[in-house]
């Protein structure tokens, strides 16, 4: 397989006319794109309501347009609530003239708030001029579903399989930010595009396997919210391309927005990327990387550049990890990379004496933390985050 | 069961002695009383040295004594960190005139440090002269296990059961905090004496129902250390009780001590007390009282003073806690209770509109938050913790 990162997202795509616009807080974004689509949703209890009616309109397994608003996540909003959502779609069905069973809902905002339908239509009319004018209107589709984000999310790949098939891949995304000062949650949106043909149950089965390894390994504060939701709809108009090369074509956008979301989390002042090496399984590989960019405490001595605590934090997080194989503290060793050096701070179990200018080694943006912990089974996982800082604070207790 | 609150911490328990110091960051703690013992420890799967030579020792059902540091957790420590837990006994042993077989070994601190042993040699001798000479050197003793707390911790209460037999129980705590700027893991340690006759037996399923309603509902950071441990000896100099007054006796001790933490909770400026009423099963009104008290964004919010966020995020939280009965958003009930008012804000499912007065409850010190889940079920569980301030990240980030 070959890959190339090309401009342009989800408009890189053949078949995808996108646009998007924000009045002060409030986003409206409308993607139009006929399509299989498959789709990843919260496993949160509580889903807010476009979340359950997209839900349902996504398992028909054909797509035509997307409709997107921030500022207002229309979650604990009762029957009121299911109701906007569907006349989203409708809305969106009557400006492209699409059927209403083919439009996707998607919503990120504040909780317990109703929408304000009276702006969506209003916004509709303008993003609608955008979408039926502008081809390239991919990034303003993506800050039209910013909430506390700092910067619109957009990536584009083109493959090529072994046969000289070659088919694009783009996604926009939001998150995991909150925008001050009136909203409740941390939500996470992505839509994908691929003009590869690909039928609904294999888009299905590919983008499961790639949202375990991209968006499920993302953690800014270990908070799951109502509304999270990935979409990806493929027009096929390129036709078709080997499955395995699509799929990792999906892992690799899904990835690269995956680290846009680590880098813009909230209050971040470092990108931090754990890999947990020879696990007893894949399952325990991610849960051990996951626990430990979790934790507040690793993520706080990060802030801090604090490597000693780094390690220390890291030890008791993967202790307390829910792990299904035994650890052996004799076998643990963890080593950190920068973009120019690499530090091994514990070997099998011990902590080594460090010079200051391996200490030195924290102060770097972008940190690499490398945990093996020595089980003979093999296993690898990464996931991505950021530090705990005082801004984390300030923008969630909404000052 | 009648109980009264009492000075003098486990030295008001008949047949307990104890005495601590501080020299700087190091602690030393000594505790002379013989009698059955239970004990209840971390689950992490990287336990520290005197965790795991503390639960063999416990296993034998029989305690003299007790020996606990802070300043360093003896944990990653090697064969060398075995052989100083053991020493650790041996000295209490020699200095007591106990066997070694019958001495506890607690330590807190850093993670990846070897004991001063020499230090605590000299500690020793100073220490043990204070358990010799003071007879009420129980807040000595819970000043030397303190790390980052603020201030030592310790109860006693003397409960009488209906035939009128009367004991004392008492005990001292520490956590969960760290010491700045050198130590690495929040660990919680308690230790608990009673006067009253109680065989070992009883005594461990007395000991792991109150730990299950008390330590185990604390939340400060959701992380969990390499050294938790809590120690319950039982003297027997007062005779019998009855067993469900004493198991009742020690639940309020243990949770007079687990406030005592939640209110002490790192960089804490609110006391947060979380009831989850009417889940499915108590398993389950535990786990959603933990998800709560455990969100970042909750914490955040409280800390923000903005009670709409709260809810918001609350729910979040609910929802994606791992819950085994479902939640039916519309029989959903939020309120909050200050010590002087209380605001119903989230009925069955909807956000009410609340007034600018409601809203200031947030600015209590002490706040208690009630989520009723309506599912029919009635089990209830209370967790407590506190917000997630500046400074908690000021701590943690060891500036």
């Amino acid at each position: 397989m070959k890959f190339e990162m090309i401009k342009g997202g989800i408009c890189a795509v053949k078949g995808v006319r996108a646009y998007g616009r924000k009045d002060g807080k409030f986003g409206l974004t409308l993607i139009a794109g006929k399509g299989t689509v498959a789709g990843a949703f919260t496993i949160n209890k509580l889903r807010a309501a476009p979340t359950e009616f997209t839900v349902k309109q996504v398992a028909r397994g054909q797509l035509s347009a997307i409709i997107a608003n921030s500022g207002c996540a229309n979650c604990f909003t009762g029957e009121q609530g299911m109701r906007n959502a569907e006349k989203m779609a409708e809305l969106a069905a009557t400006a492209l003239q699409v059927p209403k069973a083919e439009v996707a809902v998607l919503s990120t905002g504040s909780i317990g708030t109703q929408l304000d339908m009276a702006l969506i239509e209003r916004q509709l009319g303008a993003v609608l001029e955008g979408v039926t004018v502008e081809p390239n209107g991919s990034m303003a589709a993506a800050r039209g579903i910013m909430t506390t984000d700092t910067f619109p999310k957009e990536v584009a790949v083109r493959i090529e399989d072994e046969s000289g098939g070659s088919v694009v891949i783009g996604g926009i995304a939001k998150g995991s930010g909150m925008i001050a000062p009136h909203l409740n949650t941390a939500t996470m949106l992505a839509v994908l595009y691929t003009d590869a043909a690909v039928a609904t149950e294999t888009l299905r089965s590919c983008l499961q396997d790639a949202v375990d390894d991209s968006f499920n390994m993302v953690l800014v504060d270990g908070d799951m919210s109502t509304n999270d939701s990935v979409l990806v709809v493929a027009t096929g108009q390129r036709g078709a391309i080997g499955i395995e090369t699509f799929k990792e074509g999906l892992t690799v956008v899904c990835q690269a927005l995956a680290k846009l979301m680590a880098r813009d989390g909230e209050g971040a002042t470092k990108f931090v990327e754990v890999t947990v090496r020879d696990a007893q399984s894949v399952a325990d590989a991610r849960e051990a990387a996951r626990a430990i960019l979790r934790s507040p405490l690793v993520k706080s001595a990060i802030f801090g550049e604090r490597l000693d605590l780094v390690c220390g934090r890291t030890i008791a997080a993967l202790g307390a990890a829910c792990l299904t194989g035994e650890l052996d503290q004799r076998k643990l060793t963890i080593s950190i990379q920068s973009n120019s050096t690499e530090v091994l701070a514990v070997q099998n179990g011990l902590f080594l004496k460090l010079s200051e200018s391996e200490r030195s080694i924290m102060t770097a943006k972008e940190l690499f933390l490398t945990v093996d912990l020595g089980t003979g089974g093999g296993a690898e996982a990464t996931a991505w985050g950021c530090d705990l800082s005082y801004d984390y604070v300030k923008i969630n207790a909404a000052y």
